[in-house]
């Protein structure tokens, strides 16, 4: 199987498991599950449970047994995007093809959808489907916070927006990069090592390698803003040139930014030299990070 | 010791928990820790943290374990309160006698803040130091995040605001008091339970005491903004009654509601008749529930 043929059906499995977990048939506020299943269902890359799934596949994970896991993953995922499309953050009208939550719904349901995703993560990942062992969950639980929380996630989407106002220098947006996107990118590996019970040698790089995937990802998604259009990406670009805001390709020029990207690629397969055909998909993950169109 | 002198001995040892694990001594995003600190630290009843302790030394748990569980509940509660006060949702200028988070600082921070002390609540649950028992934290965040998830405060906040363009009968009142605010205050008691390793008829005696208290505080409080100041309660009143909103008061009047509430505190009181005097501490908060100035 390809690695575009494993991306989209660990999307296609995500996207079903979310879609009866967020089942809105009984409950008390059906708007509010609407909205939440608005955020989330549909388009998407799938991108961190992938990463999720396929490191925990690594260690003999049943790729069902880590869908749970990852569906949580990506409801924070998704409710980060929520708030930060909201008109105080950085008012986007579009995402993924489609009005923005507050656009399709309005400001306060959009508020109320991310808070609920986030907590709804949570919920996920305390219950027994996730794992039988307790400690397991809880150790998912932890890092997840920490990964999306006030010194991971949240502080870096403040430093970014902090950033429309200082002129930020590259090691500026290298830390918000690597709270705001790399946190969670490197919690999806984490966490498939967790369910995967991996030796601490073994985390540690798949750290080291999810930490240079997320980089790759970034400068990416700058390359991407600068280049293509909304059409393509289904999203707004140029926004942080037109806004004067500084991105690593307003910073190194976009060739530079090339060249750095794919310097993180070779030392995110690098970083996996310890494992063998189980990790394909890993490092097929790195590639993909700068030659994906959107 | 009387009530109030307990209360405020609670809420002082929840102020200072909350003081040390809300350092921001060595942080990524130092702007979001001091907004976060605003929203959490300070004025504040704490009432939801000392219905945690009290029905957890209830069961023999000293005082001190029973705190970072408390303090992880504070931490949702001043979330829902910034979140509930921004202009898209209830838009409120004073909350605890001073501007709110979005006023002090601007909406997108009081929405990280928010988000932030959210995801914090489950990274603080996820410690040893809550329990030493895993099964016990698990418990506890899968508990939390239900009671101020989608079907509990998140849900309720939404039926809420919708119950602003749609009237509201006394049914719908209910409903939304039972998870606006209801849930968090069950969840208290819930968690108290849980630390101590109450039995299931033990814990169901305090889910209805809880149920109770969570009705007569709501009707108590509408009470306070149909007859109060916003000197006197530290937070705006008659915004419902001007905004033609119903409440338990709008819809019963002053006296009758009076009378529900008084009723309510007497059930909740009846509740607790399996326990001797351990329980007294929980007697006494009903009583203070409607006896209360602000």
């Amino acid at each position: 199987m390809t690695f575009e043929q494993r991306l989209a059906q660990n999307a296609t499995a995500v996207d079903g498991w979310l879609d009866i977990r967020l089942s809105d048939a009984e409950v008390s506020a059906p708007h509010l599950w609407r909205a939440m299943r608005y955020a989330s269902l549909g388009a998407g890359k799938r991108l961190r449970p992938f990463l999720l799934i396929e490191t925990a596949t690594m260690f003999g994970v049943a790729h069902v047994a880590a869908l749970p896991a990852a569906g949580a993953l990506e409801c924070i995922h998704c409710y980060s995007l929520v708030h930060d499309d909201l008109p105080a953050m950085d008012d986007d009208d579009l995402r993924r093809g489609k009005p923005t939550v507050h656009k399709a719904y309005d400001e306060a349901t959009a508020i109320l959808a991310g808070d609920a995703l986030l907590t709804l993560a949570f919920e996920i990942l305390s219950a027994e489907e996730v794992h039988e062992d307790t400690a397991i969950r809880l150790e998912l639980v932890q890092a997840l916070a920490k990964a999306c929380g006030a010194d991971g996630m949240a502080g870096g989407q403040m430093l970014d927006l902090a950033a429309e106002t200082i002129p930020a220098s590259l090691d500026d947006i290298r830390l918000i990069q690597s709270l705001k996107t790399g946190c969670l990118i490197k919690h999806a590996c984490h966490a498939g090592a967790i369910l995967g019970r991996a030796s601490d040698e073994q985390t540690a790089c798949l750290l080291a390698y999810a930490e240079k995937l997320g980089l790759a990802f970034q400068i990416a998604d700058d390359l991407l803003d600068h280049e293509s259009s909304p059409d393509a990406i289904g999203k707004a670009t140029q926004k942080d040139a037109n806004a004067g805001k500084a991105t690593f390709v307003s910073l190194l020029g976009a060739d530079e930014a090339r060249t750095l990207a794919q310097l993180q690629v070779e030392q995110a397969i690098d970083a996996l030299s310890d494992f063998g055909a189980e990790a394909d998909m890993l490092r097929a993950a790195a590639e993909f990070a700068i030659m994906r169109e959107k």
